[in-house]
This record gives C-alpha cells, sequence and structure tokens, in this order.
C-alpha cells in the first residue's frame, strides 16, 4: 500500500469510484464491541467512544490494517432519542477517533447516520435537520464532495421495504433525489444482500439512471430471515454464532459482487476485521494490493504449508477451502430457523 | 470488585483456590489476534507483543474487564525452535504486558510455557532447562508460591493422550511430580474437557491424592474430534466459525464445572472477552460480583427489555436463551465432520 | 365404511365433488413396487402388472384399505415408446386389476396415462390418439361421466412449466379445454404442491373460471428442488429415503388441502399405504368415517398408551407428534442438496 | 439361483455355514406391515398371520425374491401375555406362510420367538417352556439340526445389556450353553449392532470359543441412540422416516459384517425387500449369483444409464451412489436426537 501522504491529499469517494477503484468498507462495530465488551445489546448505542476510546481506536485499527478505505464514525443510535444530551459530545468524540485512524492510512471518514423516532414522533423538522448536521456528518470527507452528502445504503433485502417499495425503486427514488452511491447495508447476510443489489441495479439500468453501487452486508449467514431481516430470527442478537461467515465465503461474495458491478464493497455487523482482509485478499489482483494485516495471512492458506501434520499442510491450497462444507458440531441444532415475523 | 491494592498485597493463586474462590482465568489469543489481524495461522508465534504490543494491551484488557483473575503471558510458541534468536525478547515482552493489565485489577501473571520440540529432536536438557527459565515464566506470580511452579494443564481428551495414558493416570503422575493445580486446557470444546477432568479426578480419588483443578476449554463445539482434538478436524483453523460457542453454552459449561468441584474455569482457543465474562456472571452467586464488563450486558439477556420489536423484547429472559437451539443458517453443510485422524 | 354395493352403482367422480364430498386418491406404485423388487427404476415400466399380479393387486389393496377411493391403474409409462407391443396387454392387465380391488370397496378406477415423446419425435397423431384411446383409459370410471375425461393433473411446480407458463394460466387452460377437476401430481413435495394449487386456484378465480381442484404430491420433502423437480435433485431415485414424509407431515398436508379448498386429495411417489391413511384419518370428522386400515392405526399414536415403557406411553398424544422435529441419524449429511439444474 | 428342489433337500443352517455359505437373513415384518395397515403399533402382535395372510405372504415373497435363506415365521409377541387365547393358532398359521414361501425358494424356516414377561411376573416355568416349545418353534427347519436349537440373537448394543453383561460375555455364555450361531438383531442401526457383533467375536476369541456369527440390525440409522436401543429415541416409532437407510449404507454395511466375519446377515425393523437385496448384490461375487429381484435392479444403478436427462445418467455409476451425502429435505430438524433415557 503506498503511503497516504497528507489527509487532505488523498482522493474523495468518487474521484476514487469514477476512476474504477476498488473502495473498501469497513465492518462491525456494535457487535464486535459487544463481544469485546464495550457496547450493551438492545439499545445498542455507542458511549464507548468517550468511556472507552482506546478499544474503539483499537478496532478501527484493525480495520484500516485489513484494508478499509473508509473509516465510519461510530455513531449508531447517537441521536437525541438515545442518548439524551449526551448525543452531541459522542458524535463529536466518534468523529475525532475515525479522523485519526483514517490519518494513519488511505482511508476516508465517513459519518454513519443511523434511523431516529424523532419524525415519527414528533414531526420536528427543525430536531430531524439538527441531529443530521452536527460535526461529525458534515465533517466527514466521504460527504464533502461538493458540499453534499453521496452516498446512502439502505437496510433492506430482496422483498423491498415495509411499505413495499421494491429495492428497484428504492434506488431511483435515492438516485433521483441526488445520491451518487447507493446501496445496502446491515439486516441481511452477503448472498441476500447481494440479490438485493441486482434488483438495485436493473432498477437503475431500467429507469436509465446512473449511480455507483455499494454493499455492506451482515458477517452471517441468514437465507431464513423474514422480510425485516436478522432482527426477526430467533438466535438475535445472543445466539448468531454458528452463522458467521467464513473468511472463503467472504471471498467469494467479495468477487460476486465485483462481478456485479459493486465497487464499494464492505460489512456490517458481524463482520470483523478478518473478514474485511478476506475482500482486500480476493480483490487483490484487480486493486495491485495487499492491505497491511496480510502480512499476518498466507493467501489461501498458505500459512499451514509449515505444520507438523502433513494432514493439515495439505490444506494450504485454495480448493480444499473453496470447497470445504463445514461442520457445526451442533448435532442437536436445526440448519434453519423460523423468523418471528 | 474490590480495588486490588497493589500487586504485592494479592493474594496468590493457592491462597485463593484453598479458601474456597473461584479463579476465572483468561482465553483466546492466537485465534482471536489472528482474526484482528496479529497473528499468523500455521506457526502461531506471539511476535504481536513486540510489534503490535497495543493490540495484545487491548486483548488482556478486555479479559479483565471479563472478569479474569489469570493473565497468562503471550509466549505460546516462543521457544527457540519456532522464533530463534527473538524468543527471549518476547518472553520478556509478553511478560511487561500481562503484568502491566494484571496491575490494572485484581489478576495475577500466568507465564504460558508450550511443547518444544527440541527434546525430541536434540536431547539437550541443558537448553530445554533455559527454555523453560525464562524471565516470563519464573517471574509469573502464579507460579512464585514457595518458589516453584504450581499449576499444570495437558491437551488431551477423555481417551488420554499419545501413549495410551488416561486422564486419571496422567493426573496422578503431575501431582506426584508436584503439581497442585491440574486439568486441561485446549484441543477440545467444553462438553468433552470436562469429561476429561471427570476422569481426572476420579483418577485422583482412586489414588487417594488431592488437587486443585483447573479447565481451559477451546470455545468450539467439539464432539466430533478424534483423539488428538481440532487440529485434525477439517474445519481447522480457517473455517471453525459455526463451532463458537455462545455465550449460554459458556454458562452451562461455567455452572457444570462448578459442579464437578473445578475451582479455576476459563478458556482457551476460541474463548472471547465475552464467553468469559459468561463464566463470571454464571458463578456471581458464587463470587459475590460481577465484572466490570457486565456493566455492559443485561444478565439472561435483560437488556433487550427495552427493544422496539415485542418478540424480541420476549426474549428478555432466560429460558428462551436457555432452550434456544440455535440454527447455523448453512443447510447445505453436514453438523458433524470426520476427523483427519 | 358402509358396503359399497355393485360397481355400477357406485356414484361418479363429479357427483362426488359436487355434492361437497372428499375424495381420497391413491399413492405410489412406482417406487414403492421398485423397493418391493417389482420395477426397475430408469425406465420404471409396470411390467409387474403381467409378471407379478399378486405384487400390484396387494399394493391396490393396501391402498383400497387405507382409504383411497380410487384406483389409478398401474399404467405409467406403459406407451409403445417405452414398452413396444407388449404395450396394450399391460394396459389391459391393468385395468383388471385395479377393476378388481376397486369392486372390493368404494371405489372408482382411473386410467393413468403419462407423457409421451411420440409427438415429440414422430409427429404422428394417429399413434398418439391410439395410445390415449385405449382399454384402460376409456374404461376408467374416472373418466366416463359423460363419456368424456374429466380430471387432469400436471407436473408443475410453482414456478410454472418449462414453457414459462405460470400455474395459474395452467389451470386455466386445461379448464377453457373441457377439464372438470385440475390439479398437479408428482414432481414437488406436499408444500410445494400446495403452493402450486394455490396459484392455480387464484389463476382460475381471476379468470372467472370454476373447477374442482385435486393434489397428488411426492411423499418426500424437497424444499431445495428446481423447477423441474426431484428428478434433478442428487438423491434421485436411490438415496431419497431421509426426505420420506412422516404420517404426521401427511396430515399437515391433508389438512391444508381443505382449508385451501382441494377436495380431491392423494399422493404420488413416496406415498406409501399408511400416507393414505394419514389423509383419511385427519378428514374423517368431515367424512364421517375412518378407513378400514384404521383398526390397526391409533389416531394420534393412542395404540402407544399401553407401551411398557412410561415416556413411550407419553408420546400417546397428538401434540407430542405434531411438535416432534425428527432427526435423520445422519449427521455427516446436509439438510439441502442444490439440484442439478 | 439354482432350484432348490425338495425342502427335505435343502442344506440345513449349519451345514451351509460350515462350508462357508454366506446366508441371508430377511427383514423387517412389524414395521412394515405397519405401513401396510396390517399391523398396530404399541403391542405390536401378529394377527395379520390369520386376518390377512395374503398380506403376510407378499411381504415372505419378497424377501425370498430378494434373497432371503431364512423366513422367520411372523411370530413375534405371539405369545400368551400378549395374545391370549389366541395365540397357538397365531403361532401355527405363521409357520404355514413361512413354510409354503419357504417351499419356493432356497430358505429355511426359522421359528422366531420373542421376549416374554412371564417368567418375571408368574416365575411359572412350565408356561414358559410349553410358550418355546409349540409348532413353529420346534418345526422350523433352522432349529432341526441335530434336534435343538442353534441361533440366538439379543437385542444389545455395544454398552451390554440392562444387567452390564458385555457382548462379550453375553456371547460366551450363549456358547457354553449349546448356541452354534449367535449374534445380536434389532434395536440399533448397523454401525451400531456390527460394533457390538465386534466386541462379541473378541469375546469369544478370548475364552477360545467357537461360533458363527449373525447379524440383523435395524434399518435406520441410529448413533444417538442410549443403552436400550430405538424405542428410547423420540421419533420411536411414527417419526422414523428420516433415519431410514439407503441400499448403498446397506451394501456398506454388507461387506463390512462379511470381513469382519460374519456369515449370516439380514436385518429387522426397517429393513424393507430392497434392504435385502442389497446384501445379496453387494456379496453376490463371494456368493456366485444374484437374488431373483435383481432382474429389476441395476447394480450400482446401472439402470439410470438410459435415462432421457444426462445429469441422471450421469448418476449411473458406483462412487457417485457410494459418495453421496443424502440431504434430509428438513432444514428445521436437528440431526440427532437425545433418548429419553
Amino acid at each position: 500500500m503506498a503511503p497516504a501522504g497528507r489527509p487532505g491529499a488523498k482522493k474523495g469517494i468518487l474521484e476514487r469510484l469514477e476512476s474504477g477503484e476498488v473502495v473498501i468498507g469497513d465492518g462491525s462495530f456494535l457487535i464486535s464491541l459487544e463481544k469485546r465488551g464495550y457496547v450493551k445489546a438492545g439499545l445498542w448505542t455507542p458511549e464507548a467512544v468517550i468511556e472507552h476510546p482506546d478499544a474503539v481506536r483499537q478496532l478501527h485499527m484493525e480495520f484500516l490494517r485489513a484494508g478499509s478505505n473508509v473509516m465510519q464514525t461510530f455513531t449508531f443510535s447517537a441521536s437525541e432519542d438515545n442518548m439524551e444530551s449526551k448525543w452531541e459530545d459522542v458524535n463529536a468524540a466518534a468523529y475525532d477517533l475515525a479522523r485519526e485512524v483514517a490519518g494513519k492510512g488511505d482511508a476516508l471518514v465517513a459519518g454513519g447516520i443511523c434511523q431516529t423516532s424523532i419524525y415519527k414522533y414528533h414531526k420536528e423538522e427543525a430536531r430531524i435537520k439538527k441531529l443530521f448536521d452536527n460535526k461529525a456528518v458534515w465533517a466527514a470527507e466521504v460527504l464533502k464532495e461538493n458540499d453534499r452528502p453521496v452516498a446512502v445504503t439502505m437496510c433492506i433485502g430482496p422483498e423491498g421495504d415495509m411499505h413495499d417499495t421494491t429495492p428497484g425503486e428504492c434506488a431511483m427514488r435515492l438516485v433521483k433525489a441526488g445520491a451518487s452511491i447507493v446501496g445496502v447495508n446491515c439486516c441481511f447476510g452477503p448472498e441476500t444482500s447481494l440479490k438485493t443489489m441486482e434488483l438495485m441495479k436493473e432498477g437503475l439500468e431500467r429507469a436509465g439512471l446512473k449511480a455507483h453501487l455499494m454493499v455492506q452486508p451482515l458477517g452471517f449467514h441468514t437465507p431464513d430471515c423474514g422480510k425485516e431481516g436478522f432482527v426477526d430470527l430467533p438466535e438475535y442478537p445472543f445466539g448468531l454464532e454458528s452463522r458467521v461467515a467464513t473468511r472463503w465465503d467472504i471471498q467469494k461474495y467479495a468477487r460476486e459482487a465485483y462481478n456485479l458491478g459493486v465497487r464499494y464493497i464492505g460489512g456490517c455487523c458481524g463482520f470483523e476485521p478478518y473478514h474485511i482482509r478476506a475482500i482486500a485478499e480476493e480483490l487483490a489482483p484487480e486493486r495491485g494490493f495487499l492491505p497491511p494485516a496480510s502480512e499476518k495471512h498466507g493467501s489461501w492458506a498458505s500459512g499451514l504449508d509449515m505444520h507438523t501434520k502433513p494432514w493439515v499442510r495439505a490444506r494450504a491450497r485454495r480448493d480444499y477451502w473453496e470447497n470445504l462444507l463445514p461442520a457445526s458440531g451442533r448435532p442437536f441444532c436445526p440448519s434453519l430457523s423460523k423468523p418471528d415475523v
């Protein structure tokens, strides 16, 4: 990876995508930091940016090392309705952390905004505008292009959103509203999210619209999800372990996303740093370089070639891992669940 | 958790166990840091203690926060045959990191020693003695009791070791050789390791010997392991995701270990910080306190009681998670594998 | 079951359906007789009607006893292109057997016709007309209503047939061509077939057409089928055992078919006599009587109430079997397959 | 198969085994006839031999055709305590049916005796002797060698019987009591039963005893059975479908039994005629001939070579079926169960 030079000198997100670069997103903060002991499941607020900045910084560092080109601010649920007066400080601290780490590599900062119930319950437009106009959001480099936000992702699956809008229609509306980059994040696993992207792409093509595509799915296998995603699965959020994708699943996902024309490829809940590294390794031929963390990972398991057991050495090859059907070790458990809704 | 005072004032490991305390061990370093990008699978050496001390320190901190009373030095494979001249510096740095973090709470330091092939190949007793006599090992507080090592774990399962020695016999020999604490770590999942502990306990009882018991199993479900453990499973080491235990599996394990009379309870490969927290939460009634990280975890999922979806709120109860049979989301995969050996 | 009187006195198929009766079909001949040793898998021809009439008669008897109101002639593939000159004798013998057994109870005879490649390869209309005009076909009581055939089923799933015709369209065309009873048989399991029936029903309703509905699915679970059905599953035809439906699955299917408005309910490949009995038992409240074979079956497992083991006696109740998730005993096998096409 | 000549001219069971022949047993009566509608689950009595002799005769015929050399009388539970005064007539009728069918091929008749509770509850030796001395038992050709019974099987698994007797000990006692042929039947699947046979064989070898070995396992996969066998599995008896062995599983079993030295190889509950045929086909090279029913079965699926779909034709080969891991089509079900005891 070439030195990134001064942050100011970095290429912007649209510049990158328009020149054909593959941009690698980052991964899971809430679920990863919950497991590390810094986020409470349920409300899922990011006060850790103030309480335990070292832990948040370390996770940003791991994603940077794994190849991420975008540090999202850890600001999910950091809004007035979830955090009261603390929310503005949290946004600011989250931005500072993201910016600090982004400065250590070739990464931009993206302000993460999450859904709010303020409009639904209070109909106060001014409060919402303030919410979406704080330091973290507007300072974010990703969004600075021409002084306007450029990227939007939605949490929807192939069956569309709650108002029966199809993915194709959603994409059209977002682009018509000004988005230069559209896609989906969270709620569904890689396979389902790619199906949604295909529908978005078809929708845009049918309408004669153009946009860059981005995708940031769950790091979980969720073929049994209903329309509203993994929250309705009985395993959410404390029994999802056996659904976690392997690095090989993610390499497959990265390749398929690339083949579909998606050029901003990352992850969401459940995406650990090594999953991001798997994207960067899969697309290294196209991008021309490996991420820093690949110094600790032999491509296609080549690091096993010096294992003392010959049958483990025999696993140091691509087709072994591509064809492996990993067992769960849980013969009393089913392979699919019925979602609650 | 009461303030720990000066490290020198801490109670030693035997003092704790003899007074009936439950001691909580720590968890996975190699596999956790591999996923974070700091360890290379295959040789599994701990040079990260020098190259990326922040990452190692952060993981120690997470285990401390989760309730660990023992910080093991991250020195697995840090021996001459794996790391050449670097091994002594790595041992020293690993010790300093463990000691630094242990000083921030009520935790001791344990020097981790791993198997070596020096004896097998060189028969040089002097080199081995040097290997087992370095700073990390002898400075370790756990081992300072009466100036001698007191605890030993073995990587064996219920069928015993490679020389057809049963767990009961192994335990007897270790105690006769002077160990005050014996048990097993790594290579097998919680259920299998507890079966082994039962056999060790029976062996000691039959021989009229006494020792404290410790157990530090994998954080993976491995009912299909052969005699030499998880390394021989086809999923090792890059396809183990769907075998990872839930926190509820670990609470069950902690309770069963306690009921069996084991009082040093921790984990090994695959044991993430939240798994250690699960031990501390399960045994909080007996110990009288929760670990620091429980501020970010509602016991038995109580944090879900304010979720917006009523069916997710309905998961905020013990019997829901105790009875959940989590799906893998992988209908094309089997539930068990045939080990290579 | 009331005595059926002379065959000539039996109510015809349309008369039954128009008066609101539930008609129960029969089940599997090819696959059942293959397992009994009388049919060869691959070509699947019914020469057993001549070579081993006792075996065929016995199977008819079992279906009659289980509650079938229709004996289909065992004439699948009994056409010129599969059986050469023998085909006419086979049709005649099959008819005689079906008629003989039907005469022993309240059952009609239906002439089974199967697809032929004569038109595709030879375009000879006369030969096809002859094929569809033989003794078995035209003598069949089911078809005698007003001297014309009245019932047609197709082997299609929810995604329609090979020419991209939807189930709704197929149903419309069949009714417009004169069919009084339409439905699907074979190729897909109960759940999939009921989805197809729903689409057929909707298609007819949209077009303002009326017809009686019939369904005769596989006795196998096939959620993973592609568009052309179970033949493309890797387990076809010699590894389908673990997909066989339980009697409880079939009771559920019968109830759902009934609720959907289907009144001719039977089975196809994989449907053993006890599956047909399960339909008759589930719908006994509506029909007012049990089939003869229920003398050897306690409804909802009540026959277990005198078992010597108390835990087996405890299984003599409806909710036990309704909620059972039966294990395959095959932990090394997946739960779904990828079809070849 | 050579003509069998007069029954009287048939070789006896010991003569066959002593000359090195492989004797093929028969299979499932109770469970098969329950599915056909002639036996009631729970009490499992064989009154069908009187009520529906055609159905019983047909099943005997199918086993004979599949290659069985021994027709067991269908007399399970046909004792005074289960059938009252009827029991003697049932035994007589069962014998007549078995003898009639045996006379049509190269098969002997074996009198099936099942456990009785008379001794346990009444301690009346005379009644038991009478029970074991009826027409079916003593007329049975299998038992006529030197006017004494020669073969005994037990329903035990590798962990032995309820009085903690190991399989090795059981075998020793049976041989010391005069049995020339010993083995196991029912209660456990093929794999488990072969493990038991291995232990029986070792027990006899250790004791310096000799006997012919026989095995007649379930046609179900039951790796999760407890000590008392499949009755304790939650699926017994109405949810065992997904555990049924394929013909390929049975060919594997037959080969392994042969390699272990077992020469009387058959089946018990769940063993359908095609499973018996699979034994006869697997051992055809050793025996020198195929059974009659093989005229309807191409070895290793060769009958598929003329299928219209090329991917089905591609299944007409041995390694396809040997390596197939058949899916259950039940993604919501587990692969193993916990037995009730």
